[in-house]
C-alpha cells in the first residue's frame, strides 16, 4: 500500500510505484472496467479473480470482500471528483466562470476514467449497504453543494437570473451523469468539448435575447408562473 | 378484475375493457414494475407468474416468451411517447412553443406511466436482442429526430441561437432521461412541473442578459470556439 515498501533507499520511490500498488491498481481496474461492463452487484469476486487470472485467495489479499472493493472503486473517485471540482472552482473567477470550471474539471474527469466513472455510478446506485452509502452520499452531497454554492453566488451577484439553485444544479448535473448513456470515448468530441457546447446553451440559452427589446417583450413567462411551487 | 364482471348485457363492452385485455395488463402493469425495479434482464417470465400469483403456463398464454413482453413494454411505449410529443408538436406555434409542448408532453407521459418509463428504458439498455433493438432504436430516433426538427426550426426562424440541433436535442433529453434518478414521484413536484423550471432555465440562460449592452459585451466566447469541432 504504501509507495516506499519496497523501493530502494535512494530514489526507486520517485522513478516507479510499488509493484504491490501497480498490482492492487492493474486489479482495480480490471474490477472498475467489470462493474462499468456488468453493473456492480452482478461482478462477484470470483469474476474479477477470474479475469485477472489469479486465484481468489491471491485476490483476498488486497480485497478481502466487496466492501473494500465499493470504498476503493466509489468512495475513492467520488472524492477525487470533490477535490477535482474543489481546485477547479477555487482558481475561478465570478460565480459564473466558477460553474463553468465545475462542470469542465468534471467531464474532464469523466473523459480521463470513464470505466470509473460508470463503475461508480453502478455501484452507487446498485447494493451498496447502507453505511457505505451514507458516506458516499455524503461525498455526493458535498460536491453537489458546491455547483449550488457557485449558482447561488451567482443569483446573489446579479450575475445569474433568479433561480432555485438546487433545480439548476441538478440541470447541469443531468446533462453531465447522462453522458455515458450516448457519448462514444473514440467520438470527434471528448466528454469535455460536449461540456462546453452544452454549457454555451445553458448559459445563454437558447432563445436569441435581443438587446433592444425591454425585458418586458420577451416570451411570455407562462411556464415560469405554475413551477414556483 | 373487470369493474363491468355483473353489468347487465347491453352496454358492457362500451364501459369497460374486455375481461382478457384487463388480465393482460395487469399482467403488464406487475411486468413494468419488476423490470422498473430489478431490470429486464434480472427479471423472468417465473418471477412475473409468481407476482401475480399464476402459474407459468398461465403466463405463457398471454406472454410465450420475454421477446412478446419487450414488444409490449418498450416498444408500445416508445410509440405512444412518439405518438403524444407529436400531437403536443402539432398543436403548438412557433418553434420554441414546439420545443416546450414536446419536452412538457414528455414530463407528462414520464409522471403519468413511470414504471412504464424506467422499465422500457432498463430493457432498451438491457439484454434486447439485435432485432428488437434495432426497432427500438428506430422509435428513439423518431422521437428524438422531432426534438432535433423543432430546434433546426427555430434556428432557421432566427428565434434560437445559431446551435447544433442534435448536440441541443441531447441536452434537453439529458434533463428529462435523468429525471427517474432523482425525482421523487410523491415530492412537491410533479415531473411536468421540474420541466417547466428546467425549460425556464435552457430558454433563457443561466446568465442574466442585460438589456442594454449590444451583443459584443457578451462574455467572450472562449469555450464556444473550441466546442465548434
Amino acid at each position: 500500500m504504501s509507495t516506499s515498501k519496497a523501493a530502494a533507499p535512494s530514489s526507486a520511490s520517485m522513478e516507479a510505484p510499488d509493484p504491490l500498488d501497480t498490482r492492487e491498481n492493474q486489479l482495480l481496474a480490471i474490477a472498475r472496467a467489470l462493474f462499468a461492463r456488468h453493473g456492480y452487484d452482478r461482478t462477484s469476486l470470483r469474476d474479477i479473480a477470474e479475469e485477472a487470472k489469479i486465484t481468489k485467495a491471491a485476490l483476498y489479499y488486497y480485497f478481502p470482500n466487496k466492501d473494500a472493493l465499493f470504498e476503493r472503486v466509489v468512495l475513492e473517485s467520488m472524492q477525487s471528483l470533490y477535490d477535482e471540482t474543489s481546485k477547479a472552482v477555487a482558481r475561478a473567477g465570478t460565480p459564473t466562470d466558477r460553474i463553468r470550471a465545475f462542470m469542465e474539471a468534471s467531464a474532464h474527469v469523466q473523459d480521463h476514467g470513464r470505466d470509473r466513472w460508470i463503475a461508480g455510478s453502478n455501484a452507487f446506485w446498485q447494493g451498496a449497504k447502507e453505511g457505505q452509502r451514507l458516506a458516499a452520499l455524503k461525498l455526493r452531497d458535498s460536491y453537489e453543494n458546491l455547483l449550488r454554492q457557485c449558482i447561488a453566488d451567482g443569483v446573489a451577484a446579479g450575475e445569474l437570473r433568479p433561480m432555485d439553485p438546487a433545480m439548476a444544479g441538478r440541470l447541469l448535473l443531468s446533462a453531465l451523469n447522462h453522458m455515458p448513456r450516448w457519448h462514444k470515448p473514440d467520438g470527434k468530441l471528448s466528454a469535455a468539448q460536449v461540456m462546453q457546447q452544452f454549457l454555451d446553451i445553458l448559459m445563454h440559452g437558447l432563445i436569441k435575447e435581443t438587446p433592444a427589446s425591454p425585458p418586458a417583450t420577451r416570451p411570455p413567462a407562462r411556464a415560469r408562473k405554475s413551477a414556483t411551487a
